[in-house]
């Protein structure tokens, strides 16, 4: 049996573990102000050309989502999001329980537009009663989208410039992030990212890492993040088995060549399953494949792979989500294609 | 210049400012815990046939929806709304500032449908992550809605029903709850809200007091509401100043009989302005009419009253709110019909 | 039997029932933005020399005090108060429930001390672990405080320096604030406490109002704090109500008169029940009088009037509290005196 | 330069990163939901004798007490900890930001007393106006303490015997659990904890792991935990390196054997240092020493190790803490023995 159910099956890319091995028994103090993780940081900003920014590494997605958001917010305010965005869905209440609304805008293929943010900050303003309304104070978008389809850089720059317009931050969930980048469909660069939004995060446990976030954050943004992280429980002791891995993903382009990898594997599976007839139901160019099944067609698939159901459609039909990893090997792609 | 903007544009009713004079410097124990509020208590929960609950009274609509929900609700859960509920647009994220989301369902002319909401919670149960979402936890309707519109007593029943089948509570705002029960169009009782809901409230604040909220919630539902209700700031501490409000309104049914005069010089408004060509946007059988129009009659509109502006639509026309209440003179609306 | 529990038992001066009375048909706009309210607000500043201030008008103290304190601050930052502190006891955890931390201090008679706060503050930066810790980013008192002691201008001098010495606002809860500034031993005017403050409030409630706090705020301290009002439940619908009240008391020093009285007429008993033997257990000069009572004393008060129990002492003795109101008579004290 | 700082400076224990090596390239099923955790579970119950109780695992402690503590509480509810405990002192108001107070009681050497514990509750009740404060509604101690004290069995039966006795749960923050439990002057067993308390956690970050802490928590207790944890950004996706860790520790008994050797070898430099005249601050049997130093013997550990500097004394001396770990060489105390 195959599985291709996400993207975070297997542990740590090798030469992570390589270094974990090496370092273990080295004493060095926690909550990542150590030396590690001060390389690290020094390397992420290199690779975002963003010096100005500062760098935080957290565990994981929902808590670097909550607690970015968190940060930035004043009590009356909300962050705008797409209705099928994860802090909208996904994430438990997360950011409610922060005490914010996800303010919800109807998704493009996952997608947010620049114009219909606008329009609705403009709309905002115009109601009679907007002060007793949550105010639109921040826009969060993800890159790749929940959906795995990719904002291009003509779509980010509007947001970008949305956002400057009614001076509010822009915040990219980037979990899957390397994904996106190493997508021969994708024009926007760790640059353009450092350079349009205001706070970013690279996933890493989708990503060649066991756990880990990277938060680029606008440097003066969030005065004291280091104590808000810490007050989210988000603060790992051994902070340096952060520093460790992201040290190790964005030296000699690690990051993205095995990126590249799950994404090229994803394609090629894409395309040989279309030649069989398999219809996909949203189009992404990253790991991540939306097949639309008939009952018979999902027979088959169970028999050679596990998944993630995504949805069942009112007429018997199933959407389900395959999911490539840095880890995929090309084998296995050759064995679904063969009995697919 | 005339003024339908809204239904708490006056004080009380002159009988409460009596009673109002003449226990003014009777000292009164504090925080509701004295003999004019148990007196009101008692009334309310007669005109009920509820004994088997308990009677708050909070300041505002606001103020109640918050602790009601949030002393219901556990962290991780969240409260069905209408897409158009006060809670869900006009509250300024109270409910999220208490860490709780308000799962937005569509709205049927401002009401939620029994079976959506059945569905909504099925297919919840039935998503493969479900356990990463915010449980729907309880459901909020406002009767009348923020439209105007009515919940007939085989609605009620129904969403009644589908609460009672997943275990969830179902509470009603009623903030302007008498212009509902005095509307000849509404089949639903007080006793029926007693016997279908777990907790409503009957707002004076709309009907006839100078503020003031009567929560009426099932025994033992909520230990500790009034710890609760001190906690958010909604502990009056002349509190029979709430107490002396209902008891007056609930004397002599002066609350329905109040009520449906706002009602019938409503109809009556409508009917004319029907007559005259004028279009209605919502059909509101309560104290509030919702008026569809065109540049020159919103010029001839602005001439005579202040209203509330509802929507601007893309066409150039307006929707306007003009709303009467237990207030209204003849006369005016005598004036309005004339002039429009 | 006599009632002196508490300073809150009576409802309003009666120039404001009037007042109440002759409004009461007005229809008037919602909210607190209306003409009445903008009245008050040019009122109050005046007798604050202020200029440069908000004013925003609330319900009660406890909602006061959370909303303001959870505007000013940021996730990580805490509030330090006295450990007798209204908000560090007796609101039912109503600032942590908006998630910030109550950084008690001990108080004397109280009070806090201007170098205790500094001396915590500095401790605080110099601890090693403080980016672990709730940062301490305003300060709390109450004038009078809790135990009915007031706070000299030198100490209130001293303690506004500290604040700014550090950047931290200084926060004045002044719900019984009439009977602090019409007290002779009071040398801390309203002009004082504009100076000095970056935010206090002017307490109604038990001052002559039916209900009624009115916020002084340093002008762009908290950006749309009427939304954060809002979500705190905390906007009143019909709030000329409250522009009333204070206009009517900022009218010819009314205010200030009427908590003359209580202060003079408590000073009175105080000092006739000292010629008699009694024992005063904190020395208060406004309108509250604590007696500490041997068992035979506490019965024979308990015979004549109501009062609140303070605390019970290990040795059997009882802690009492008496206060006087703007609307004692003075037969009411000459009976307790003969009778005492 | 030796590192005595704490006792998470390290990585994990060899077996450890043996089995994360081994197990790196298995594609395994996320969120703890494996086969791993499974049996990780299984073990750590084992171990408690407590077979009706639910395991959970999560990332770190400032986490696992915020998550617990917030899904055990109503609203209006606090709990209750030592002045000293580090949710009232070192995680940022991480348990105010979940809305609730800690009610901190003096310490006795870092730890609570049954009958003072016993007494603030009964006082509570006994309070004029104890609905309006918070709720003392659960006990959370630490063993061993923030001073490295431990409970005697003896002392956790009586605090037991008090939160059953007002019907609260009791919860232990066990963040070094490992340190008490293998400490000679320790006669509290896992079996104890599992008996005696609601919820504790089994600390893995300070005692051989990488991170991780496993909840055992008494079954029912909290529904729906799995979800809250989520909402708290404490659901790691690889699931399975906690499993696997807490797996590995509670195979052949490898966390007590190796926190053994910790406490054994800060023994052995206690009494080392103590014949040399040093003097200890707190007496504390595991693995933590502090030792009071005057400016030269301060001088002199600066020089040869690295540590935590605890507090400074007015009169110019200097509180440190030194901490050996599981990783902990005999050489190293055999070096500070010799060159203090």
């Amino acid at each position: 049996m195959l599985h291709f159910d996400s993207d975070y099956m297997e542990g740590a890319h090798p030469l992570i573990l390589e270094r974990l091995m090496a370092h273990n028994m080295v004493k060095t103090t926690g909550y990542g102000c150590d030396e590690i993780c001060a390389e690290a940081r020094r390397k992420v900003l290199e690779a975002c050309g963003n010096p100005d920014s500062e760098v935080h590494f957290l565990v994981g997605g929902t808590q670097t989502n909550t607690t970015v958001i968190k940060a930035l917010l004043r009590p009356h305010e909300g962050v705008i999001a797409a209705s099928t965005g994860h802090i909208a869905v996904h994430e438990s209440g997360a950011i409610e329980a922060t005490g914010h609304k996800v303010l919800a805008l109807p998704h493009h293929n996952g997608k947010l537009v620049a114009s219909e943010i606008d329009h609705y900050i403009e709309h905002f303003y115009g109601d009679e009663s907007f002060e007793h309304m949550v105010f639109p104070a921040m826009v969060y978008i993800s890159q790749p989208t929940e959906y795995g389809t990719l904002y291009s850089l003509a779509e980010l720059e509007a947001i970008s410039a949305v956002c400057r317009k009614w001076q509010i931050p822009l915040f990219v969930d980037g979990a899957r992030l390397g994904y996106a980048l190493s997508s021969p469909a994708c024009d926007v660069t760790l640059a353009d990212l450092g350079r349009l939004c205001d706070a970013f995060y690279i996933g890493g446990t989708k990503v060649g890492a066991l756990f880990g976030e990277a938060v680029v954050i606008r440097k003066g943004l969030v005065p004291r993040l280091f104590t808000i992280i810490k007050q989210q429980g988000a603060l790992l002791a051994k902070g340096w088995l952060l520093g460790l891995q992201f040290d190790t993903l964005f030296t000699d382009d690690l990051y993205l060549k095995i990126a590249a990898h799950a994404a090229s594997e994803a394609t090629r599976l894409r395309e040989a399953l279309e030649k069989k007839g398999y219809r996909n139901y949203y189009l992404s160019p990253t790991n991540q494949i939306f097949l639309l099944l008939s009952p018979e067609e999902l027979e088959r698939v169970k028999r050679i792979t596990t998944y993630t159901e995504w949805e069942r459609l009112d007429d018997g039909q199933t959407v389900i989500r395959l999911a490539t990893s840095w880890a995929t090997l090309p084998s296995e792609i050759d064995f679904l294609i063969e009995n697919l």
